[in-house]
């Protein structure tokens, strides 16, 4: 930040997922996570940065091995203490964010120990409190004085965040930590306006407001992820822990205004696609209100390359080949193994730490079995030359979608639906659904819910804020169509007919009982709009003035300035306040995903 | 120590077996282990102590729960952390001595640590390294900073024990740590010479030799104990961990002319009548050669009192009651345990800190099987007023002893042939023999074994200093027993006529032929002789001047002053260097249990 002596900015380094512990008994990857974690430091160290920040899942197991908890203490001393005066002066009580402390203070001001740089993180779901005790690894961490653990959440209620206060200079940050909480969980304490943020009491003031959090970010179906937009709109930037795929270059939320950045995790504990992608951590510079993010590749990853190859579109190539089915496919996929072998040699970067054995995955879809041979007897050709020979080759079958028998929902067209909606503002949920019939018409008929059906679980979603109408919904139809074929015992091809009888002989009237006996805590949706346009509740002056812009405007202009090339991306936290969402809209659009079918995700973030 | 002034002393206090997180999980019991740690470390600053030294199993498991981990790390900080200066100054080289450290030296000696009670740790069987990493949980708090983990081993093959060398201004200490190692292996270890102690290489000094192990101390069977007389004379104070009994006293080991305190554990980890006894630490003053133990009651553990009671000594008063047996068993009961609560008022302290609720141990030793009730119901008429109402009654059937018939040996009169031989000074391996017949004369006749068995065994292991020979003989006669009872297959009437055959046919010669083929590793005595009347080799100039009597005769008197009455033990280490004991005497002294049949023991060490 060429704008801002350095006495003025706060450099963060940010990381998250370092997993540590992955594979650690695996004799080739045993270290992985450790050589990239001790990576981090070192970067923390040479960036001279005056606090690091992680976004949860430090360790991979709940309860660590002792192997694992002892190489991290032994870095954490290593890197993290030393002579280096910290600037960060914490002006919030600090007796709210560190519980698990002698002196409940950030590990720097006590007196017995000597930190150089602070290390301050949230729990991921790997490393969140549990068993006897209901501790987190980082609890450990956080007495032994070598991390201040903050974000966490003591009552499962309600969440109240208090964010920890630090100044350098003429910045002021405002971090706010949600610890890992169950998704759906979340889901219902937003639903039910029990989350509070509490921001910094003087509102004169400048603050930076930097929130990390770890949960889903993509759409892992209904309540399984945080939608972006139920976070409030006061905050500048997030870091999203958890998703373990790079996409460390913060991206704009239009709709609150904010940046995201995700660092992602700095071990593939899964071999995706996502984790095959080049793994960095970021260096936060923030001054006042304006911050820059610096990702800084990390040098000490294993190479990962990952392909995914659909066999039905060479089937040319396949038939050049000798011998059966599988004979070919082997043949070819054995090529394809040797040219990602030769790939991987370009992702070596020269450091003296990188292992340089690379993991190889191809996944291989097929629709005809025949191609298929044995896997693990594939992978013993590349002993040595492949840091993961059991599982090169990944077969998947492609599967043609089945439409599920009790909700035959086209998800395109119930979003293209619902985008009309937003474009034209259109506010009458009747017309939602005449739009989504309009789009599937005759491919996708509702086998087993009455048209009626959608349409009320579409309002109680969208008019009643009822996010459980949907689930409660489905759940009522598939029992009452398993009771309807428990008595009419039909063959299996006559299944799909009874299914059809059933469907046009329930009556309406049944579901809608149900619904107003169980739905009964929906909440209205004025009660929304009241507060914040989110289901957050925002104490403090930022929450009251927020008419005001807060002077953001007077920093810099409105665009982003990317003041160094490709890498260097400057965010400029200025904006517009002017947005005129209707409610509905940004009801709809924050509960839009609560009935699309949820996708099936092989990571194990 | 009037004698000396506090800038020569140094303080030391001596805990051992705190078993952090024993019964962690128990309603009634879970915080006992931590509260009496907290109160030993309570003591260590009240009593402004230079150094705290445990003896093994600061943990009762060898991978803790978070929950005790975290509370230890907790403990430690609170108490062992500040701005006191340490007053020990290092003598020796650390790198030997601290591995798993970040600088290898004490922690007091890290520049970003400010400690002011370093505590001092060996492993003990319960917190040994084990898993993955081979770790010990030692190796955590070490790397965190919190302890200084010694004497630990990292050869199986030979152990090389190098002590701390410590200073405080006239004082100089030679710590010295044997942290925990099976029993069998140490034994073997001692027996082929693989034990060395590295003296002080400075001969002109005086240095106070303290050792701490942790070890059977009392002879749990053959090569299951480590005989105190295998430790080296030079040696001032041993420190024995492991035992939970309270023998905090100092007691003379005056073969030895050392001095042996086991403090005992700091919470009962078995309802066994040692762990009965009033739980101690020690405050070790040592000034120069000279030093002082002060036993320091607990005032924090949970009141507990054991009975062991033989209903067959209580049959009339038994008959005085009504029902049948259980039920007079079961009301006589009820009375005696309602009377031990009574009686384990008396051991409230009024610490405020202290649990009340009792542990009460009723062990009913019976003959007759019908005094037996359900002692689960028992218990549970106590709820809320014993701490253990699930095991308060212990029922035990007295067994008369049941001779072995493979190994008749009657232990005391064995014993009492030893005790003669030493106090004639006896050489001849014969006459121990005769002695031994002399003794048992009919009332214990060899079944199996032939008496040139016998003085074959003796003769191995006394002149030949083969620790495996009785070993061997015995299993070279069991097979052979069996191999005879398996051709002859008699009726169970006649199994003893003809192990009685058996012993008079089978030849002597066969026996001898398998102890030579087995016996090629035994070690002549004389060796033995020539390095420091035990099996270890002591390097440095102590062993060599060791004739000189090292000068402990000029700081005082050779007897005891016991300073303060009863508890205040002032050990003077001043001795006579003038031993006349023979080669054999020593030998045998040292080997004269490894042939007596082990003792059941019910205890948790």
């Amino acid at each position: 930040m060429a704008d801002a002596d350095s006495d003025n900015v706060i450099r963060v380094l940010v990381a998250t997922d370092n997993h540590l512990g992955y594979a650690e008994k695996d004799p080739v990857r045993g270290t992985d996570s450790f050589t990239a974690f001790e990576e981090i430091l070192e970067l923390a160290v040479s960036e001279d940065v005056d606090m690091i920040l992680l976004g949860g899942d430090l360790f991979h197991d709940s309860v660590p091995s002792q192997n694992s908890m002892h190489r991290c203490i032994e870095l954490l001393r290593r890197y993290t203490f030393g002579d280096k005066p910290v600037s960060l002066e914490v002006l919030s009580d600090q007796t709210l964010s560190f519980h698990n402390t002698i002196n409940q203070t950030v590990n720097y001001e006590d007196p017995n120990l000597n930190i150089s740089i602070p290390v301050f993180s949230i729990h991921g779901n790997h490393d969140d409190p549990s068993g006897f005790g209901r501790l987190s690894s980082l609890d450990l961490l956080s007495t032994s004085g070598l991390v201040n653990y903050f974000g966490r959440w003591t009552d499962l209620t309600k969440l109240e965040i208090n964010p920890i206060l630090l100044r350098k200079g003429e910045t002021q940050l405002a971090l706010y930590g949600l610890s890992h909480i169950n998704d759906a969980r979340l889901t219902r304490l937003f639903r039910d306006f029990k989350v509070t943020m509490n921001c910094p009491g003087t509102a004169e003031e400048e603050w930076f407001h930097l929130m990390v959090v770890h949960q889903n970010r993509a759409d892992r179906g209904p309540k399984n992820y945080l939608p972006e937009e139920l976070l409030p709109a006061f905050l500048h930037m997030i870091i999203w822990g958890h998703e373990h795929d790079c996409r460390i270059v913060p991206e704009l939320n239009v709709k609150r205004d904010f940046y995201v950045t995700q660092p992602g995790s700095s071990v593939p504990t899964s071999l995706s696609e996502g984790e095959s992608l080049k793994k960095h951590v970021g260096l936060l510079e923030i001054y006042k209100t304006k911050c820059q993010l610096k990702p800084l590749p990390l040098q000490t990853v294993r190479p990962f390359i990952f392909e995914a190859i659909n066999l039905a579109d060479y089937e040319e190539e396949l038939e050049l080949k000798e011998g059966d089915a599988a004979t070919r496919a082997y043949s070819f996929a054995r090529e394809r193994v040797e040219a990602m072998i030769v790939r991987a040699m370009e992702l070596r970067t020269g450091h003296p730490k990188q292992p340089i054995v690379p993991l190889i995955r191809l996944r291989l879809m097929f629709t005809d079995e025949s191609y298929m041979f044995n896997t693990i007897r594939f992978g013993q050709m590349f002993e040595g030359r492949v840091a993961n020979v059991s599982d090169v080759v990944q077969f998947k079958k492609v599967v043609k979608k089945v439409k599920s028998d009790t909700l035959a929902l086209d998800k395109e067209a119930m979003k293209r639906a619902f985008e009309k909606m937003e474009v034209e503002n259109t506010a009458r949920v009747e017309e939602l659904v005449d739009r989504y019939f309009d789009e599937v018409k005759d491919k996708n008929p509702l086998k087993l819910m009455h048209s009626k059906a959608l349409a009320e679980m579409t309002y109680r979603l969208v008019e009643r804020v009822d996010g459980n109408a949907a689930e409660n919904i489905v759940k009522f139809y598939r029992e009452k169509a398993i009771e309807h074929l428990m008595e009419t015992l039909p063959s299996d091809e006559n299944v799909d007919n009874e299914l059809a009888n059933f469907r046009t002989r329930y009556k309406h009237d049944d579901l809608l009982k149900m619904l107003d006996a169980r739905g009964a805590q929906a909440v209205p949706l004025k009660c929304n709009a009241l507060k914040n346009e989110s289901n957050i509740i925002v104490k403090g002056p930022t929450a009251v003035n927020r008419g005001r812009g807060r002077g953001r405007g007077a920093a810099g202009s409105s665009t982003s300035s990317r003041a160094k090339p490709q890498l260097n991306v400057s965010v400029n936290t200025t904006r517009s306040s002017g947005r005129n969402q209707s409610i509905l809209n940004a009801a709809s659009r924050s509960k839009n995903k609560v009935y699309l079918i949820s996708d099936e995700s092989d990571s194990d973030n």
